[in-house]
Order: C-alpha cells, then sequence, then structure tokens
C-alpha cells in the first residue's frame, strides 16, 4: 500500500502510483477507491482512460490576472513575523497588529493603488489583490489594514482633490497618522443617507461644526478608533446656508501627540469581538468641534467661503450613491479574500480527509479513509465546486473593478455594473466561507476545534464578514432591485399578458458585466420533456439555461406581483414589496450564483491541458447542478424540470462527485498554499505517519505470534 | 405611538396597547403591522379575534417536567460569580470556572443523580435538567461540571460496583478529586471500540497494566487533563490470558498531591480551543502504568485474582454497547442545553429586532422596525418554531431518559429506544443551535458581533456540541441503521415485489417512545390529488402523514438498494452501503424532525389556553410545512404533493410568519430568561431608548422652525 505518509506536505512531489491505484480502485467503484493514491493516474469505475490534473497549471489559472502579485504576498504571508499567533491577548494582539502594519507601510504592499507621483502605482487591480492574500497570515491585520488604506486612505485619495492627497496622503501611506472611517453609527448601519451627525458650515470663521446631536449617532464599530487613530474622515450631514446637502466626508483630527482626545472628541472601546480582535474598534463622538472649511474632501461637493454649496452632480441622490461607490475595494477585497480562506479551510480538511481513517467497513483490519465515506465527500466536495467557482468570478469582478477605477471603462453603466457585481458576489462568498470553514471544522472533528488547526479563528474573524462593508442580506435586496428595474425597462409599455407571454432573449455575454438578466434563447419550459436523455445535463446549454431561467422566472414573477405598485399610496407599495422581499433576496442570490457559474465555465474553456479541463468540467457540472438540485423544488413547480430528470440530478450528483474524489487532493494543491501557510497539523502529514505507525504496531504483533485472541474468536476456538 | 422604551425589559409589564394597536395594523396587512404593540390583541388582517398568548402558562409549559429545578438552576446562573466574563485569558478563565464549580459542589446542584446514600438524590432527569441551565452562565463551567460528575463520576457510577461508589463518588462530588474522562483517543473518536490503549492483567501482582502501545492511542481532548485531574477513568482494551475481552473502563490516578504527574504519565495541554476555553483540555499517555485489579469499573466485566475474565452480558458486542449505553447523559444534555442557547439567542435577536428601526421604507419620517421585514421574520420566525418543537421534544426525550435511569422502564428495549432518541435529537438540536446563534448575531448587524452581546461567545462555546459526545454525522447514521432494521424486520421474508406494493400502517404510539418507523393508515400518495383545498395543509393529520411517509419512503428506497448486500462480499456490501449513506442521514435527520413535531403537537394538545393554543398550532404548523418546504423536491418527485398545493405551501408560510409576528416577543419572553440572563446591552431595551432619543431631537428640530431644509425640496422650492 502507497502511504499518505509518503507525502507529508501538499505540494511535495508526488510518487507515480499507477499500478497500486489500479489494482485497488478497478474493483468495486467509487467507494472503494484508495484515496491515498489520489495523484496518479486513477481508473475511475468505466473509465480507463481517467484524466490527469496538472497541477502547476491549474495552480496559475488559479492565481488569476494578477497571479504575480499574489505570489508575493504570499511570500509575506508565509513569513511568521506577519502571522497571527493564537490566544494573545486583545492587548497584545492589538499591538502585534499595529507592528505588522508597518512592515506592510515599510515595504510597500500597500500602496498600490495610491498615485505614482507619491510613491504608489495607480495599480488598483493588483492592491486588491495583494491586499486580499493577507487574510491567510491574520483576517485583523488584513482588515486593519483595510481600514488605513482601504477606508480611510481611499477615502482621502476617492472623496478628496489634490490639496487633500498632497497633505494627507503621505502620512496615510507611511501609517504616520492612522486613521479611522467614521461612516456607520449606532443608529445608522446600512441606511448611510440617514446618519445624524451633521457638519454645518459657520460663515463667520469659515469652518465647519462637526456634532453628534444624539445618543443614536455615535459613530460606531470603526477600526482604530479606540486606540491609534490620530484621525479620521468622518461622514457628515452636510449642512450650509440652511440646507442640508447630504452626507459628505471631512477629515477630522482625532487625538493629539499624546494619543488624548482633541476637545469635544471623545469615544469608547468596542471591546471584545467574536474576532478581528487585533482590531482596535471603537465609538467616537463630536460636540460641536470646528475644524477648517478645507477639511471637507470636496471632489464631489464644496462649500465657498461664503457658504455657498456647489457640486459636479447636479442630483443629491447621485451625487451619494456616486461618493459611496468609490468605496466599493472594501467588497471586492472581501469578496476575494472569503474565496481565499475557503480555499484554506478546504485544503486543511480535504488534505485530513484523504488520510485520516475510521471504522472497518469494507475490511477486517484496514481502516477507511474517511474521504472515501459518501457522506464526506457530500460534505466537502460540492463545497470545493463552490470554491472555485467563487474564485474565477472573482477574478473577473477585479478586473472589472480595475477597470473602472483606473479609467479604461468608467461610466455611469460600468460603475452601475460593478456595483451590481459587488453586491451579488460579496454576500455569496462571504457566507460560503462561514459555511466552509464551520463543514470543514466539523470533518475534522475534535480536531478541528482546537485552536492551532485554523479552523476556529478563522470563521470567528470571517464572521463579521457577512455584514460589514454592506450587510448581505441588505446589498442582495440591491441586486434585486437592480434586477428588477433591468426587467420593467424591458416592459415600461408592455401589458401584463405581453409580460406573462414573453419569452427571453439569451445575452450571456451580459453575465462578464457583472449586471443584467439573463436571457433564453427557448421557452424554458420545453426542457421539463422526456425526451431529452439524462445526458442533457452535461450539456452547458442546459445547465445555462436552467439556472438562468430560474432568476428571470423569479424577478418575473415578483414584478407581477409589483406591478400595482406604482399606483399605490407609499405605505401601501411599501407593504407589497415587503411581501416579495424573500423572494427577490433569493433571486438576487441566484443571480449571484449564475454569475459564478458563467465564470467557471469561462475558465473551463480556458484551460487547455486535456485532464485538466475534463476534470474542471465535472467540477463545473458539480457547481451548476448542485444550484439546481438545491432549487429542485422551483424547477419542478414551474415545470422546467420532469420529475424523472430532477431524480437523475442528484444521482448524478453522486456519480460527479465520486469521480472527483481521487482529484480532490490535487484541486486543492492547486490553491497553491504551502505548509507555512496552511499551518495546521493535521494537514502536515502527522496524521498519516500515526496511522502508519499503529498499523505497523498491530501488523508485528500479528507476526509475533503474542497478539492477544479477541474474545469473539477465542469463543468460536473454545 | 406606542413607544417600546416603555418596556425595556422583556419581562416587565405590559401596557394594553389595543387602539394604536388597531389603528396602525388594519390598514395594510402583515407589513405595516406596528412591532412596537405586538403584546395586547393586535388586529391581524382578516382575523378581528386574534389570540393573545398567556406568557405565564406557556412559560411553565416550557420548563416541562422539572420546571422547579429549572427556576432553581435560573437563580443560580443569574449570579455574576457564575456567569463568564468575556475576554478573560484561558488561564484566568479556567481558574474561574474551576471555582464556580467548587460552588457547584457546595450546594450539591450537580449532586442529584448519586445515590441518595451518599448525598444525592437518585434524581436522573433533575439531574439533568438543573445541569443544562448552566449553559446559560458559561458553558465552559457546563462542560466542565459534566466532565467531573457527568463523564467521570457518572463511569464510576454506572461502571463501577458498591466498592468504588464507597470509596470514589464521596470525592468526585465533592470535587477534592477532579477527573478525566479518558476514552477518546487521538486515532480514534468515534469508533471506540478501535482504541488503542491496553490494561493487561498481570496475575503474578494481581495488576492491570495500562499502556499506550503507539501516538494514535494518546488520549485526546479530556477535559480536566491538562491541569485539574486527579484521576481519571480510562477506556482501555481488557487483556487477561491472553484474550483481549474488549473495551473497560479502569479507575487510575494521575497526579500526586503536587499536581505532578504520577510516574509513567504523561500529558500535554490541548491549548487554546475555539471554545471552552474555561476548560483545561488535555492528552494523556501511560507508559506500562500498573493499577491494582480492583481499579477495573467492573459492574459489566470482572477479572478474577487468578485472571479469569467473567460478564453478566454474555456476548462481547452487547456487552460494549451497554457499557456506552449507560453514558447517554451526554447527549441528552447537550440537547438540552442546545435548545436553551437558541432560546436564549432568539430571545435577543427578536427583542432587538423588535426595537431595531432602518429604512424610511413605508413613510417619509418613520423608520421601520427591522422585524417588521419579511426577510427579517423569515430568518427568526421559523428558528423560533424549531426551537419550540426542540424544547418540546427534549422534555419527553429527558423523561425517557429518567424512565431508564430510575428503573422504571429498563428493558433492552427501551435502552435501546432511548439510545436511538439520543443520536436523533442531539444532532438536530445542536446545529440548530449553531445556525440559530449565528442568523441571530447577522440579524444583530455589527452589534451582534460584540462579545457583551452574548451570540459569538456561545457560538463559539457551543460548536463542539456539533462532533462531540458523539459526532453529529455518526450519530444519525445510527439512527438511519436502527430504521432500517426496524424496516427489514417487517420484511424478513418478504420478496422485492411485496416490498414495494408495501403500504404503511399507522403507529403513531410508537413515535413517543422515540424510535422506530411511523407507519400511514392510507397511501399517502393520493395526497397530491387537486381534490383537497389548500387548508388541508393546517391539517395536523396531513401534516403527519407527509411527514411520516418521507421517511418511509427514504428507508424503504434505501432498503431496497441495500437487498443484496448480505449476499455480497463484505468490501462490495460496505460499497453499497456507502453509496446510500448520504440518503440514509438525511433520513434519520427526516425521522428526528418528526419526532420534533410529534412533540410539539402533543405540547399543543396539553394547552388550555385558547389563545395560546391557536399562536402555538400557527407554530407548529410552520414548523412542520417548514420541513416539507425544505425537501419539497422530494414530495413533488415522489408524487405526494401536486405542484400546485407545493406552491401553496410557500404562501401559507407566509402567511403564518405573518401571523405570528405580533406574538413574536410573547413567544421569546416565555422562554422566561431575565436581563440577568440575557446580559445583552442590545435586548435591554437600550436600542429603543436611542431611537427614542433620536426621533424626539428630530421632532423638537422640525418644531423649531431652525431644521435645515433638504436640498431635494430646497431645489423644489426654487
Amino acid at each position: 500500500m502507497v502511504d499518505t505518509a509518503q507525502r507529508p506536505t501538499p505540494r511535495s512531489p508526488k510518487p507515480n502510483t499507477t499500478d497500486a491505484a489500479a489494482s485497488k480502485s478497478g474493483s468495486s467503484g467509487a467507494a472503494a477507491l484508495d484515496p491515498s493514491v489520489n495523484t496518479g493516474p486513477i481508473k475511475v469505475a468505466g473509465d480507463p482512460t481517467a484524466p490527469h490534473v496538472n497541477v502547476e497549471s491549474l495552480s496559475r489559472a488559479l492565481l488569476g490576472t494578477w497571479a504575480d502579485v499574489r505570489l508575493a504576498a504570499r511570500e509575506l504571508t508565509a513569513r511568521p513575523d506577519m502571522q497571527r499567533i493564537e490566544g494573545l491577548s486583545m492587548e497584545d494582539h492589538r499591538a502585534r497588529v499595529f507592528e505588522q502594519l508597518k512592515v506592510l507601510a515599510a515595504n510597500g504592499h500597500v500602496h498600490r493603488a495610491f498615485p505614482t507621483y507619491l510613491g504608489g502605482h495607480d495599480d488598483h487591480g493588483g492592491n486588491i489583490a495583494g491586499f486580499e492574500e493577507l487574510v491567510i497570515a491574520d483576517p485583523s491585520m488584513q482588515i486593519k489594514g483595510g481600514v488605513q488604506w482601504g477606508l480611510f486612505g481611499a477615502a482621502v485619495l476617492h472623496l478628496g482633490t489634490k490639496k487633500h492627497h498632497d497633505a494627507y496622503l503621505p502620512d496615510i501611506m507611511s501609517l504616520a497618522v492612522p486613521g479611522a472611517f467614521a461612516m456607520t453609527e449606532i443608529g445608522h448601519g446600512s441606511d448611510v443617507a440617514s446618519i445624524g451627525t451633521t457638519a454645518t458650515y459657520d460663515v463667520e470663521t469659515e469652518e465647519f461644526v462637526v456634532h453628534t446631536p444624539f445618543r443614536a449617532a455615535w459613530k460606531e464599530y470603526l477600526g482604530n478608533a479606540a486606540r491609534d487613530g490620530i484621525a479620521a474622515v468622518v461622514f457628515a450631514q452636510l449642512i450650509t446656508q440652511g440646507v442640508n446637502h447630504g452626507v459628505h466626508a471631512f477629515y477630522v483630527q482625532l487625538r493629539d501627540a499624546t494619543g488624548a482626545f482633541l476637545p469635544g472628541i471623545g469615544g469608547e472601546d468596542d471591546g471584545l469581538k467574536g474576532g478581528l480582535n487585533g482590531i482596535d474598534n471603537g465609538r467616537l463622538h463630536f460636540d460641536n468641534v470646528r475644524i477648517p472649511r478645507e477639511n471637507l474632501l470636496n471632489r464631489y461637493g464644496d462649500v465657498a467661503e461664503d457658504g455657498t454649496y456647489s457640486s459636479p452632480i447636479a442630483s443629491p441622490g447621485r451625487r451619494f450613491f456616486t461618493m459611496l461607490g468609490t468605496l466599493v475595494q472594501g467588497r471586492v477585497s472581501l469578496d476575494g479574500a472569503a474565496v481565499a480562506a475557503s480555499a484554506l479551510a478546504l485544503t486543511i480538511a480535504i488534505t485530513y480527509g484523504g488520510q485520516r481513517r475510521q471504522f472497518t467497513a469494507g475490511s477486517d483490519t484496514d481502516e477507511e479513509v474517511i474521504l472515501d465515506y459518501q457522506r464526506h465527500q457530500r460534505r466537502l466536495i460540492p463545497r470545493l465546486a463552490t470554491t472555485y467557482a467563487a474564485n474565477f468570478a472573482h477574478d473577473e469582478f477585479l478586473v472589472k473593478f480595475d477597470a473602472v477605477f483606473s479609467g479604461k471603462a468608467d461610466t455611469d453603466a460600468d460603475r452601475q455594473d460593478l456595483e451590481t457585481l459587488a453586491a451579488a458576489l460579496k454576500p455569496l462568498s462571504t457566507w460560503h466561507a462561514l459555511d466552509t470553514l464551520q463543514e470543514a471544522r466539523e470533518a475534522c472533528g475534535g480536531a478541528g476545534f482546537i485552536a492551532e488547526n485554523r479552523f476556529v479563528g478563522l470563521r470567528a474573524d470571517l464572521d463579521v464578514y457577512a455584514t460589514f462593508e454592506g450587510d448581505n442580506n441588505v446589498l442582495l435586496q440591491l441586486v434585486a432591485k437592480r434586477l428588477l428595474t433591468d426587467y420593467s425597462k424591458q416592459f415600461a409599455k408592455a401589458d401584463p399578458g405581453a409580460l406573462a407571454r414573453y419569452v427571453f432573449k439569451q445575452a450571456t455575454d451580459r453575465a462578464y458585466n457583472g449586471s443584467g438578466l439573463h436571457r433564453l434563447t427557448q421557452n424554458v419550459a420545453d426542457l421539463g420533456s422526456t425526451a431529452r436523455s439524462i445526458g442533457a445535463l452535461r450539456d452547458i446549454t442546459v445547465q445555462r439555461e436552467l439556472l438562468t431561467g430560474r432568476v428571470e422566472g423569479m424577478i418575473a414573477a415578483a414584478a407581477t406581483v409589483l406591478r400595482p405598485a406604482s399606483k399605490l399610496p407609499k405605505k401601501q407599495a411599501a407593504a407589497l414589496f415587503n411581501s416579495q422581499q424573500n423572494q427577490l433576496i433569493e433571486a438576487a442570490r441566484a443571480h449571484g450564483e449564475l454569475l459564478q457559474w458563467e465564470a467557471f465555465s469561462r475558465a473551463v474553456d480556458a484551460t487547455t491541458d486535456a485532464g485538466t479541463a475534463q476534470v474542471l468540467t465535472w467540477l463545473r457540472d458539480l457547481f451548476g447542478l448542485g444550484l439546481i438540485e438545491k432549487n429542485l423544488a422551483w424547477y419542478l413547480i414551474n415545470g422546467r424540470l420532469s420529475a424523472q430528470r430532477a431524480q437523475a440530478i442528484t444521482s448524478y450528483i453522486d456519480r460527479l462527485i465520486a469521480r472527483l474524489r481521487p482529484h480532490a487532493q490535487d484541486l486543492v494543491d492547486s490553491f497553491g498554499y504551502s505548509q507555512a501557510h496552511l499551518r495546521a497539523p493535521i494537514a502536515s502529514g502527522i496524521e498519516a505517519e500515526r496511522q502508519a505507525e499503529a498499523r505497523d504496531y498491530y501488523a508485528n504483533l500479528r507476526a509475533s505470534g503474542e497478539a492477544p485472541v479477541d474474545e469473539k474468536s477465542h469463543h468460536k476456538k473454545k
């Protein structure tokens, strides 16, 4: 038997194990495949020419557009001094992370997005790619860096003008001035437009008076606020000449050289959180704090000395969304970080699952490798498929982000598409990361609960990714509204009958733009016919039609119900919309999943190595059919699938998972994390070593002739 | 408007708000219901005689059979000195928990199950009820207490004989001897029968030699092992006269008076875990450690001075399961603790959701209470229904446990039923708790992530409940095997045709016994007929038939596939079984859910207050129909529901949730937790106070005439 202990680290050279594999796996199908020999050309039942994954080229594909930046970042995240130490006190953890931020500032890792003339590279996509990777070292370091350079610094960059860049960015980049991003208030998280803090222009002194009018308007959950923040970008209602011009951003000094709050400024420490305790989150409040007029970050709105307000964007609504839109990179980077954490978790759990043995189901002496159990495969391999989908979708998302922020493709429509893409993908990937970290933790049993094996710490840290930078449910509702708007544009003058009869047109290219509905070339109701064989499920067109049809069908159904809303009083219209809220959010989720599936499919198309392409095709099919299986009732109720074909989906998924099982280790190895990144003893090969030692012990004992007789066989002998 | 700030704590007297409620809620259905007035007789759309929950009597019903014990325990868990302090270092937390255990020992809280002659009460059910409540104060205290008295002490009690009771129990009860329960090994968690530690009888010295033969046989994850344990019950393969008699338990002294390990004994600290860091989990290993022959806990197996083995149970297999079966109370108590944590989480999240406001969907000034959003309701109210179901099921489970352990109903069949019940319910409730804690945390946004609001700490602690005391997936597989066995007994001599034609007989009374299949009086396929109106879904018989039919249908389908297994070689038979593993585990889950539904239905039947009974009926229907909705595809594929009725289920669920919304606060208040238990600032009424202050501020500003004009209206005026 070829033992996995021979390859204790996932990246080590792999022995060719063809013979052992063929002799073991040919006998009784997937359930009997030997998992310890999952890298050679394994015979899969019924397929004597099973493919082989080229880990090196797949690794390169997963790294995506900014592969070199990621590889450089991974050198950084492999450094012990940049990594989390489990069990530090909150104070020690905060201090350590602050020191790590100094390293990030010193080596320029976090400066790529800043202007070239200030030492940056005007490289927005690369900046995010490098930033995302930091999650592997310590999510606290990542997010505290995100607060400093991605929120505080980016607000000065995107909402300020050159005078602000020159005055503030150098010290922000160098971390000489750590700063907070003071947007959220205790009373208003998702609804930023309703924040209570005011900045009232005083024409006499040419100052803004920043003020917190009541307790609910305290700024809340701000990184850098409790300890390190010397300044902040404060969001407040800009009031001048008796008019409230809505939310604007102001640069406000918080603390003096001794670290004490300046007069009129107060705050509290948020204290212990569920995770990310290397970040000093806190609250801030302002009692008529006066700041110079010039401290208004005035790219999208300015106040002249005499108090006259002006803005390049006439509509207050559009202005607000444009200002907030410049901060989309938070969502981009959380999407990427969530994918990275999911990939890491699956690398650990699948490596362990391929070595750990428990119960002797099919043998008298050899225990089964737990990844050979169907349930264990069902727990991990579909999540691997989703992680691949999210990975490929994220890279396209990042390319789109880069195009907008570099100015290459920066129309209003581009920005709106980017916003929609962010709102669709960030919820899916962050929830997926939590789900995957938890399933991986449980799949490793008690060992998964020990902090040193990484799952619990990462899960605790990533928990808040689901609600910060946009609450996931609120974001999906934004997507749904966009889908409804796109839909209703098609039918602005159509009567309800025309609406119901409408057959969607295919526009799959729009998926790449990350927004809009996908339309079918045919009436998807035909799919339910028994004429098509089960083989149709493998057809990419069929998968696309089914996935697209569900998004469109759900949006169409909601739109039909909502049609009378425009004629109703506001309260009733809101109640009507509310009656569809859950379905709309589910439709938005389906839209995001479709975007992931499309990205995955393009990645499959771009794969040149035949074996890798075959395995990726199975994995993409598993992802796509998994989505359909999850929503099978919808397809049945709406006549998109016959009962017969619906049932075939589950059995085909079982087959796909069994086919993918021998490639599971290659598929996680392709994420490219070394032992220095995994840092999980259970994924180090130690489990296989222990198993081997135990097996040797029993083999020697049997050979010695001194092994105790089992009571059962003893009875029989007697 | 009646403001929720008037009732800052859930248990305070409630104002009658009929008028305000009626005037607000009568207009536009559920979406417009005013959540701040959710306790008076609110007009629900279409139902002018909406019922009222009697919180006091419902509270009493939820407390269950050992209500007085629970109430006494809640006095204890309300004491600050017994509660967790967030953010303690691992060392400080361990020290604090150990001190709390001394209080539990001193006041006898944890002694109820021990013999009366030693100061206990022989009260097994009450003991567990009181123990479960401790989770509210600190799960570390609960589980460390569970290790000491529920595992270490219970092993001596149930596996030892009077000499052991007299010798060891007094010091165990008083905590003079803290001890570990050394069963699990690094190499074997779920498969206890395969542990590697040996206890070999030496007839010369009349001693057992306890030995760890290899690294994978180190005892692992043992509470009390790293720091406090002076002794342990060690599970090892008993070998005498060259025969291995299987796993037995031995009392082994670990440390001397100075706290140092005795010769031959070694160990390690497990260090930081994902939660439960008040417990000193660790590893132990033994190098030919000699213990007296009498240290074998010899109730189910003994070794005479000359080395002769004897046992009252002839079959080694039955003996093993009998021994392990005495330790079922761990699963019982985790089930109850998980229900308590879910109830606490929902009390906090629903209280906050009824006060927190965000977005002005249906009004120009007043923001909506977030629990009025359909999505928010969908997130919390079905989980409330599940928590009720789990609560009622747990009490029946505890009654069954008490009957077995008190000897009132202690046949082999009773013990097997109890095992099956434990294996079915513990996975469901522990997963539900994790899911609920997470959803509640997200539903409270950033505030949910702050440690002081309880969710994150409880979730971190309860994480491991899913894999200890029996891995949830492994437990469900045990249930599935039992269901298969029961099923095949029916068809021992039937041909496959008879099997397929079989129409199940109803035996709902068996549900109460917590095991066995539920059989229908009619062919459930008829249910799909359109003849039955949508109203049929409210029919308890219909719900029961649908839920029962799915369990039976899934088991029957798997049994048909598995039928050839008995004729196959062992390896192929295992592969065949493996091919059904996922479906079997899902069938076991469905069986557990059915048990919860049956228990909930009995609780509804036992409710005498009409209003409470009505609301509970809706809640039970929501639970039952929610289960059906979750598995709708199965019902459609198998012809149990027509597409039309399947669709009706979702819309009826929407209606039920809207009906339950006004009662949500009453339903969580009925769990009976005071502010001293909740200890969550966001559930204290502080949010409503802040909202009120903000509203007053804006109202006064408008009244003053000095409010800034909104830019949009300013434009219009110009």
